[in-house]
């Protein structure tokens, strides 16, 4: 909780559940608005993003003096603020989200059994969706209208940094919404910020259908463990580049240097670069030569220690398993494109991992043994992004198997439902 | 544990962890069989179940001992029970599945974006399931089979009642598939019966990526508050069928009496019968008399009971919240459609709820507004089910939302991976 005030676990209970109960009913409306309708109810949000644009800005500006009075870092502070470019990007990005196709009522099968029986398997919304996140609060924004776009109630669980600014863009999204018929409660702040609301959250399977963590590991952990109902998660992004032996070793460079340095601090960067050995003296001191000028620390194996000289420190076992999100990279050379993929199904994430060759048999085996969520072949694993793939927005990039693996967007937030319509069958004779 | 022995927490963390290990590489080896290959496999644990028959009904036998010495009921004994007969269903089964169409490498989406990159989106297999299950010992091959087909190393952890059948069938299933390339320890069962190893299970995310639980509502819970990793359930079948005021009342008859008395143990029999105001005076007295007549015990309403006199006991509000799955039957009285989707929606298990009417209008809002995996239009609940869809065999029904929803088949069992290829694409200019 923020501020002063204490309650009892009681009392957030109750009001979590109440939440809960809202939110069910708001879902089952918003399952039956038309594409049109939610468009409007979008970009009547947008607008009132743009009009309560002072209001939301004062209300981050409060964010961001409690965060200065408790020490936040300067990057954290920077994730918190917002401004006005900020905030017409949030609303900008509310009606690129009215722009895209609605999944919802897509036919994703159909088949008459010989029986006469008809059966159609229809894309649904989920029902209600918790996010639970950290500091940045235009994840407010960007998740409750990509679920709202697929006919899901959203219940929003923020960080305490954020409250204000999320209670002010979550009240935005509401009122705009409801002037174009949004149901009461389809998009609600859960005003804890401890723990135990947390907990309760994640105990509420009656009326959560799923829960989506989106923060730090130790967040993602919490919720796991508690959950009683679907978490689809993204832990880390320890993406592999595999150089094999006959790859195009200028490609190889370019890739290895875009894929770690064009944006170290996110998920789809390079993490561990694994060279065959074949071609690890040639094209090691060019990576390296790119990497350093761009002041990238590489850690290697033995060998390309030998290669390498003192330009690289020795990695440990650990740093095979690490995601560094900052300007190091994990060397090792390896002695066959096996070697990789075993190394990658072992130390890596399952997030994204890439093969460079131009031995379409080999990267072919590659695409297809690494157990990830996106395989790729010659091209940077920044690419590994809903955006990238076509999709529109993403609410997450999942590293589980389950539901939704990779970039989700919004047929990741779809169920679907079997409508069978008969004329009269009867399994047994009827008398 | 069953038997004298006990061992400590650790070494049935060890054991299990173990055992996920291997499961986790026989999953990477049993990804990349073809159809041929799995088909092969399986016809040959068919011809191995066949030929220990004598060995796995004699195991059966220890079982059914133990049970007898356990004062087990007679219908749980029933259920244990395995002879001749059973055992050849079994193996037929395990052959059924081996003419099914395989999942695996289904394209699901593919698209190529403009700057080249070309995106593949097929269907793969999850990797290793734990399947977690009570007495019938016939759930070890049916559930081990269709995982395998579908790709996947599974972790079997019956009852303990049924321990000494269980091993003989894993056993045969594993020795006969090994003969013919299935990957060692891609079929294994738990050798612990107690709560710990399901704990341990349910902590072992790294090595399993989806839990089914099989069997009553006790063990359900159990697996939900512990598990780490995906659950998809089947908590319980509390069907409906709703009689419009334009319903045709012979066929509305019908289906409640199939529907009820078909099989009233199964989780798609009927539990409660909704009756529209306007034609429950003149077809409850029907139903009532076909029902009485098979033995059914009715519960009903107030309305209910001025109708059907002291054939029906009054119905208790816990009444609307029961799967009897037995010969008894709540029935409601209701204004209007939309007083019976609000109770289906309420007191329902989302499992699968049918409207009876001839208006079509009506049917369509009903097939759309009650939210559960299968709505149905003028045809028996019976219907819902795997093989009555044309899936062929199922491992269950799921009442969740997320990954599987309704009868779970092959498909179910699959998740995808994205495959890139693209020839050097990079985010930056290249320098």
């Amino acid at each position: 909780m923020s501020g002063t005030e204490r309650l009892s676990r009681e009392a957030i209970h109750d009001e979590i559940f109440a939440m809960g109960q809202k939110a069910r009913a708001a879902g089952h409306s918003l399952a039956n608005l038309g594409s049109a309708e939610k468009n409007g109810i979008l970009r009547a949000m947008a607008s009132e993003l743009r009009s309560r644009g002072t209001a939301i800005l004062s209300a981050n500006a409060k964010d961001l003096e409690a965060g200065r009075g408790n020490g936040l870092s300067n990057a954290m502070l920077d994730r918190l603020r917002l401004d006005e470019s900020r905030l017409e990007a949030m609303a900008d990005g509310v009606e690129q989200v009215a722009r895209l196709c609605d999944p919802v009522g897509d036919i994703l099968d159909e088949r008459e059994r010989p029986n006469g029986i008809k059966i159609q398997q229809i894309r649904v919304p989920v029902g209600v969706i918790g996010i639970i996140f950290e500091s940045r609060p235009n994840v407010t924004s960007d998740a409750a209208v990509l679920c709202l776009k697929s006919g899901n109630a959203t219940i929003l669980r923020g960080g305490s940094e954020a409250i204000h600014s999320n209670r002010a863009i979550c009240d935005a999204l509401q009122a705009g919404g409801e002037a174009e018929g949004l149901p009461p409660f389809s998009i609600q702040l859960v005003p804890f910020t401890d723990r135990e609301s947390v907990k309760e959250m994640a105990s509420m399977d009656r009326y959560l259908d799923l829960i989506i963590p989106r923060g730090g590991k130790g967040l993602i952990e919490t919720v796991v463990s508690l959950a009683r109902m679907p978490v689809i998660k993204h832990y880390d992004g320890i993406c592999h580049v595999f150089v094999d032996e006959a790859a195009d070793l200028e490609m190889a460079r370019l890739i290895a240097v875009d894929a770690k340095t064009q944006k170290p601090g996110v998920c789809n960067a390079l993490e561990t670069l694994l060279v065959h050995e074949e071609v690890a003296g040639r094209l090691l001191p060019q990576i390296a030569s790119s990497l350093v000028r761009r002041k990238v620390e590489l850690r290697g194996c033995e060998q390309v220690e030998k290669i390498l000289g003192e330009v690289a420190r020795a990695a440990t076992e650990e740093d095979w398993r690490t995601e560094y999100l900052d300007l190091i990279l994990s060397i090792k050379v390896v002695a066959s494109r096996d070697e990789a993929i075993k190394h990658i199904n072992r130390y890596g994430s399952h997030h994204t991992d890439c093969i460079v060759t131009e031995d379409h048999k080999s990267a072919e085996k590659f695409l297809r043994e690494v157990d990830s969520a996106c395989t790729f072949h010659n091209l940077s694993t920044r690419f590994s992004d809903g955006e990238e793939f076509g999709f529109g927005a993403e609410i997450g990039i999942s590293t589980d198997k389950i539901h939704a693996r990779g970039p989700m967007a919004l047929r990741e937030l779809t169920s679907y439902q079997y409508r069978v319509r008969g004329n009269g069958q009867l399994k047994e004779a009827p008398n």
